[in-house]
């Protein structure tokens, strides 16, 4: 390994990464699309006069084993990106927002996760019918990405609306309905068994997981940090020149993050949820210890490496093969949206039954992006192995991203169109604002 | 590679590093030390009941090849690290203060820079013979790491005493003429010829490359950065809606971070140069852009790494086979510490003839921690092949890194004594300031 040319090759990465994200976001779309879609480029054009991308894919094109060890650190870095992705989505994610959202943004957030769910389940199962591959495409259906609507929301400035607060509440609760089924659906993938013994264990060690970690970071912590400010004040009262210690807070959410990481692992669970709830941990503080902040630092650099890489495990050539794929693929779009929107439309209305049509269709569109959490999902379930196959192939993988990027990038528009039918804004809604 | 167990072991090593760091700091010494000697213990220590360092060390000593891959994730970690430590030393290197500081700084800096060079060539060819070797060495005794020294006058809130702003000026100018030391002694250990020739193409780009980045730091970027403040305040004065475009200066600062490494190992340089280099470019904004922090938050994940690699590198074995080597080290101690007291103060004296002895001794003491920025020379030192033979032997490695830590803990508590006999310091010391 010539290390210098390890850097040269991340660095020509990252460059290529941000670059594609800016353009992607100047066009009005997520920039994480731009990246996905220049991973699928770098492994993907290797002929003519394109030398950078050639030379980047020939290092760590996944199916040359020329150089696997580079391919592997982008592996780790990809990882790594991903995990402190969703400690950062954890860090937003406060118990006491939780317990304090109403009955409508339970209901959405269930009817959301088992719409969904069920239909992309029997999707799979009708067309294919291996049951592993039927979860994880339920799993992937499941997820929300909040962070494309309230991107919308904020920029329309429309956060104290009924229906926003009503979304942001919702995706919350959504988040973590779609890590337990994440959770069970890996879980029962990696064991390799669905005896209703082991659904049950895997079950209860999910659910285990997700209330012991809400039960300390909702019960425990706030305690202990109340008596050590008590303690610190009391002694500060005695003595006005103590200093209480100071704990590098961002360190300690660092270990804790990978620490819990591999904890998920070892009991079964994906990394990433492991990464999730560590986030959780620190909601409550984030701001004060400026976690938010400091962790937006280090994913700056890391979590465009995932992006690239979710992009470089996208085969396009198997849509070459076989183009009925593109109408799979298509049909999987149409049924991604059509299940949120009904699934969270129907769930709003059963909460609240006099609401308005027009609110409902807001918040059933709103929960439409599946954005990075589906790829997350879909990227899992080609590393899990079951008699030795990956549970999702490489073409249920391409077709998953698909879906993920055309409901991040089909939501906003239609969601904007809808607020502003409904609303007659009484803000100026700048045109650097619009998507 | 199983990837939860590369995660495991970063974490490890991540919570060890920062509970050493922690822990020296306490005791009075930098954190850093604390780190290398974990590191050191990792591979040292593989009997006993010492489970988890057995288990990190069987996963990354690089004797034992077993695991590979995982000890090449470290080494890119650590490389990493070191890159992005530079940068940050660059980005405190403003082009500006270095035209202010006075001739007492640069007689002082230049000093500090012959002396030990010569000394430590010297040592090394009297004892030992090889040209190369001898050249590291001397660039080793070259390097001050200011941050040590910085940390002392800043805790006895001396930063307007005229010898610190001497101390402080000297070891930004050192640090310049350190790095043009060291890409001339790489550069001419690289391509492994002492023709005259050679060593002249060599320090010539050395000096080229650092003075064209003076050049556009100190007088290119300035231009540029008003023109375009200049043209967004007129267009703000035609259209009060204007919004300029903004640009994430942290993702430009990585990008030109690495790339500046990259382009650095080209020209025969090492990486580590490169870094310092394009830290420089942002030096003058780099508060404006708050890119200090940002890169703290960055380097907090990755430094540790580096200073634990450092210490995975010290084979003990050597010591235990030679202890005379152990004299040799103390040897390299002394004549560390005499040879930048004596060329510094003489530096001074010599600049401002009437200046006292012990403000002398004050700036002769203030530069002698050799900190990281020494450990950095070793180790590159380490990694250059001379017709196949490292250019550092284990034996040097190891009794550099020991000068390194020896000078880095000496010299703060004889600072910290010599300032207190010259100043009875208006300010109240308290007992948490001192080191």
């Amino acid at each position: 390994m010539e290390i210098a040319q390890v850097i040269l090759a991340l660095a020509i990465i990252f460059i290529l990464a941000k670059v594609s994200s800016r353009i992607f976001t100047k066009l009005g779309v997520p920039g994480l699309i731009g990246e996905i879609i220049l991973g699928v480029l770098i492994v993907s054009i290797t002929i003519g006069d394109y030398k950078i991308l050639d030379w980047i894919s020939t290092q760590f094109d996944p199916a040359s084993n020329s150089s696997a060890t580079v391919h592997e650190i982008l592996e780790v870095f990809s990882e790594l990106g991903v995990i402190f992705l969703l400690f950062t989505v954890g860090l937003e994610t406060k118990v006491t927002d939780l317990t304090s959202v109403g009955k409508a943004a339970l209901l959405v957030a269930i009817m959301g996760v088992v719409v969904p769910f069920i239909v992309g389940y029997l999707f799979i199962t009708v067309t294919d019918g291996d049951m592993y591959s039927s979860m994880f495409m339920g799993a992937a259906m499941v997820a929300t990405s909040v962070g494309i609507t309230a991107r919308v929301i904020k920029d329309m400035k429309l956060m104290d609306a009924k229906e926003s607060r009503i979304i942001i509440g919702a995706a919350v609760i959504d988040d973590i309905l779609g890590m337990i089924v994440l959770a069970i659906v890996s879980g029962m993938a990696k064991t390799g068994e669905v005896d209703i013994v082991n659904v049950l264990t895997i079950s209860i060690t999910a659910v285990a997981f997700v209330l012991i970690v809400l039960f300390i970071a909702g019960k425990i912590l706030p305690k202990i940090y109340d008596s050590i400010q008590q303690k610190r004040a009391d002694r500060l009262l005695q003595d006005p020149n103590y200093i209480p210690p100071g704990y590098n807070m961002f360190v300690v959410a660092i270990a804790t993050c990978l620490v819990f990481a591999y904890i998920a692992d070892v009991v079964g669970l994906a990394m990433i949820i492991g990464a999730f709830l560590a986030g959780m941990l620190f909601a409550e503080h984030a701001w004060e210890w400026k976690l938010e902040e400091k962790f937006e630092s280090i994913s700056a650099f890391f979590v465009s490496f995932f992006f690239v890489y979710v992009g470089m495990n996208v085969d396009i050539q198997v849509f070459l093969d076989d183009p009925a794929l593109l109408g799979t693929a298509a049909i999987l779009i149409v049924l991604a949206c059509i299940t949120k929107f009904v699934g969270c439309g129907l769930g709003a209305k059963i909460a609240e039954p006099h609401m308005e049509t027009s609110s409902a269709s807001i918040i059933g569109v709103g929960m439409m992006p599946r954005g990075e959490v589906g790829i997350i999902v879909a990227l899992l379930g080609t590393t899990i192995l079951v008699d030795g196959v990956a549970v999702l192939t490489p073409e249920l993988y391409g077709i998953i991203v698909m879906m993920c990027i055309a409901t991040t990038i089909i939501a906003p528009p239609i969601l904007s169109i809808l607020f502003r039918k409904k609303y007659t804004s009484p803000y100026e809604i700048r045109d650097s604002d619009r998507l």
